[in-house]
């Protein structure tokens, strides 16, 4: 949550229509409205906030939203990470001047709070609460398993008279029994790391400060331990997140990312290496979901814009109908891999996304030198996902050639493309050729190097491109880049081209369409309600278990 | 230097040609052809290398050339660091298998290498020795102050069975009398630091590895002593720069920096804050002169351009007669400031940029809320300097407004545009709107934040641009950008509009013509042939002292 920031979103909602406990009901049919991504149904939302698993496998997404004025959670449910619903608003602020700011959630199903004598899916909310004199951290209670919360009588959990102490992520640490989070001490530059061993009493334990790039602000950290891909013995390491803003390399915001241990009370870095989690300009503020083990992928949404301009984009319009204002990215996998050079990396990959896909409109796996052409207007979604892979890469010099995409409007001409070349190890990204918004900060333009001398056998681009957003992916996840784009007109044609490979080598491409997954679910004029039935909207009192 | 460039630069100069002494012509009067700006006669240029200020006051800039085939170190000396005299070659390969890399120089006033027993002002160079097998750093010294090298005989002075190991950059550290190597180990993202006592035997002391942004190769280390700016007791400190290629967060090349102490031994940074020089993508590789005590603000020289698109840039094209590719920086001095929030940042500004100025073209210094256009398609340089001030910026909520400014072409209509959001901080520079060059890397916007809830009172930016060059600084030199740009006419018209500034606030405005520097120097066609007296040439022989 970034200080100063201007909702323009309009909405005919007001705050006593959302505490009501009735979901907003939002038009997901407008042609800029992703169809596999997230996205809010009225109003602006930043970033994603209290992601958990719940033991029934439900995906619980929770986000800054200021539809009904200032910020309080919105909250989505999903079982497979794409069909989202949308549930009523989760936690209100107290008063006027009052803002829920981000923060984490987990499942207390211990009861080490105290607070669930009868349950052991007990949900914890971990906030900052935001006022004009303060930030603290605050928790809530759940008995509904995320759908409501209770504020605890005793708040703040840590108190503060800083007006930048914010964006608590709570994890569970095994070893020593302890609820650990991480906070931010955005304009000191500084990561305060607290323990607890009932998520209301909290220790400082240490503090990571001044590391890699700090921009304006650090803000919304998580530590997150992950698998390092091959190693047989199960050797993990911890990543801490930082997200920065503003001062972003390409201005405004984005996430970087630290490799070390944690040993409880203090993340060690095994080395200063700064890495950023993208190489475009719209990825910030990314959170995991609490309960997922390090034994498997860890699994993170990320907001899918940039602070520089995302009061200003089309999206929340009135002649547009849509408004709304910024999607999540698709989730993601992650995990550790060593990387020839570079060493370990965090690999992040769209996570399961053939499970909406719908039919397939173009495979050929003996391209070569070639063109794949694919008229998509006739897909409802709107949304492609396509995989194109260079093999058979046998030497250093049959690293050559390049493979390039471009989606345009066959009624505007407008453009978004992307591409590879082989011999450099350059991907690149061009959102310039489209004509719903332009901004001095709106870069065109996106680039980064992937390994490619040492990168023998395969190399291979794939993206989702989804009305107004597009992510692309090096080689499962190496590098990838999240951009929002706003064509006048809907991009409904692909053409995919390989030129100037090594005879030697192969290349195949694959060209899905996505299931319109929002417009499943809804009404005749693309209105998805959400839910007014499962979740508890206001009333706590009568959903205790 | 990186691995695997491609030269695409014209030339009709053999190496037998460049061997004998004389300088190459070049060409100065093409429409790309900075004026204010040092760029090579001919052929492709990359690092400055050996940059070194001699005890009367002539700046030298040895620069990485191979337009006589494989690299070998360019020469040009200037007494004001704009008007540059073209030297002839100074170090040439031994083979044709080996290339005369980065590096750098030092003026051995005590004779500690005992190669000048009868002068106080022999040259030692310092540089890399590329061959297929390895790189190794080698010296070369002159007796006729840097015109002419003679290599020395028992090279290498720091051998190497690595083909990854360069750009050593030397200096003089007083308190133990000697002298500070500091060399990159590009694939492992360490910087190696030497001791010598006699600029011969060198002795590693330790490593400053894996910190910052590291992309895929840290090159061409730089560390220097500066002056905090304000501080009375003389306080200076270190800083570490080193320039990644492949792998710069805006893709490509960049340069980040460190700052820290020295001890003799040991470069220890303050913290892991990794700082870049410039929030656009052509300044790397810069180098320090050599001889600028701590008690001046330090001066650099940097390579403005990527090599992601440095080869194929339209500069070197027959059909502009220009016949080369790459501009240098104009000369910057450094120092370290405070500043708020973000602590000890490194200051770059153009040093002596009214040195060059040759007139006045407009001064207003009461705007407030207005435009200034200037039709300066007489100015013969096609350069210009400017600078817009807001003051009066008295509190917070004075702090609102834009100032923007477009140079433009009456001709084509192409642009190149910035400008600054005073509310926000933030600082823009759009290159996408000229014509005469277009490739995925060349990255049309770019911007950063400036500070500016704590900066009241001022709020300056200013630029030189010239021809195919723009540079522009906020707040004289807390943030930069160095970009080049193609046009296909010349630009000729400058607006530069204030809006939206508080009542209280006052705008000034002022912009100047620059001198034509290299027409100056040319002849009626353009053409400047170079000295071709004072310098020795390649027969050093006759010419010691």
């Amino acid at each position: 949550m970034i200080e100063g920031f201007v909702l323009n979103a309009t909405s005919t909602y007001s705050q006593s229509d959302v505490q009501t406990g009735t979901p907003l009901p939002g038009n997901y049919a407008g042609s800029l409205r992703p169809q596999v991504h997230f996205s809010p149904p009225q109003g602006f939302m930043n970033d994603p906030n209290g992601m958990f698993l719940d033991a029934k496998g439900t995906y619980h997404l929770y986000y800054q939203s200021n539809v009904a004025g200032n910020q309080h959670w919105g909250h989505a449910t999903s079982q497979d990470l794409y069909n989202w619903t949308n549930q009523p608003i989760a936690i209100f602020p107290g008063g006027p001047d009052e803002g829920i700011f981000s923060g984490s959630a987990v499942v207390d199903s211990n009861n080490t709070s105290g607070l669930f004598p009868e349950q052991d899916n007990g949900v914890v909310a971990i906030y900052t609460v935001n006022t004009p004199e303060r930030q603290t951290q605050d928790i809530a209670y759940s008995y509904d398993n995320g759908f409501s919360f209770i504020k605890y009588e005793n708040n703040p959990v840590i108190p503060s008279n800083s007006t930048q102490f914010r964006d608590p992520k709570v994890i569970w640490y095994a070893p020593t029994s302890s609820w650990i989070m991480v906070v931010a001490y955005p304009v000191d530059f500084e990561i305060g790391i607290f323990s607890s061993p009932n998520l209301i009493d909290w220790t400082p334990e240490s503090n990571v400060s001044h590391i890699g790039l700090t921009g304006l602000q650090y803000e919304c950290p998580n530590m997150v331990e992950m698998r390092v891909d091959g190693d047989e013995n199960g050797e993990t390491h911890w990543v801490l997140l930082i997200s920065i803003n503003p001062g972003a390399p390409l201005g405004g915001s984005i996430t970087e990312y630290f490799i070390g241990d944690f040993n409880g009370t203090h993340f060690e870095p095994l080395d200063a290496t700064a890495r950023l989690t993208d190489f475009a300009k719209d990825n910030y503020a990314g959170q995991f979901f609490y309960g997922i083990g390090a034994d498997e992928d860890q699994v993170s949404i990320n907001w899918a814009s940039n602070w520089q301009y995302t009061n200003v984009v089309p999206t929340a319009g009135e002649e547009l109908g849509e408004g709304f204002r910024s999607a999540m990215s698709v989730a993601r996998g992650h995990y550790l891999k060593e990387l020839p050079r570079q060493g370990l990396a965090l690999i992040s990959y769209p996570r399961d996304i053939f499970s909406v896909v719908e039919s397939e409109l173009a495979f050929n796996d003996s391209l070569g030198n070639g063109s794949v052409f694919v008229d998509y207007s006739d897909v409802q979604s709107g949304a492609l996902y396509f995989e194109a892979n260079i093999t058979a890469l046998t030497d250093l010099a049959s690293l050559d050639g390049t493979l390039n995409f471009t989606f345009s409007s066959s009624v505007s001409g407008e453009s978004v493309s992307g591409g590879t070349y082989i011999s450099s190890g350059d991907v690149w990204l061009d959102r310039g050729h489209t004509d719903g918004f332009s901004n001095p900060f709106f870069t065109d333009k996106f680039s980064q190097t992937g390994l490619y001398r040492e990168k023998l056998g395969e190399w291979r681009i794939s993206g989702i491109i989804d009305r107004s957003i597009i992510e692309i992916f090096l080689n499962e996840g190496e590098l990838g880049a999240s951009s929002v784009f706003f064509p006048n007109s809907p991009l409904d044609t692909m053409m995919l081209r390989v030129g100037g490979i090594n005879e030697s080598a192969s290349a195949s491409v694959g060209v899905w369409a996505l299931k319109a997954v929002w417009l499943e679910n809804a009404d005749a004029n693309g209105t998805v309600v959400g839910n007014v039935t499962e979740g508890a909207g206001n009333t706590m009192a009568s959903l205790l278990l």
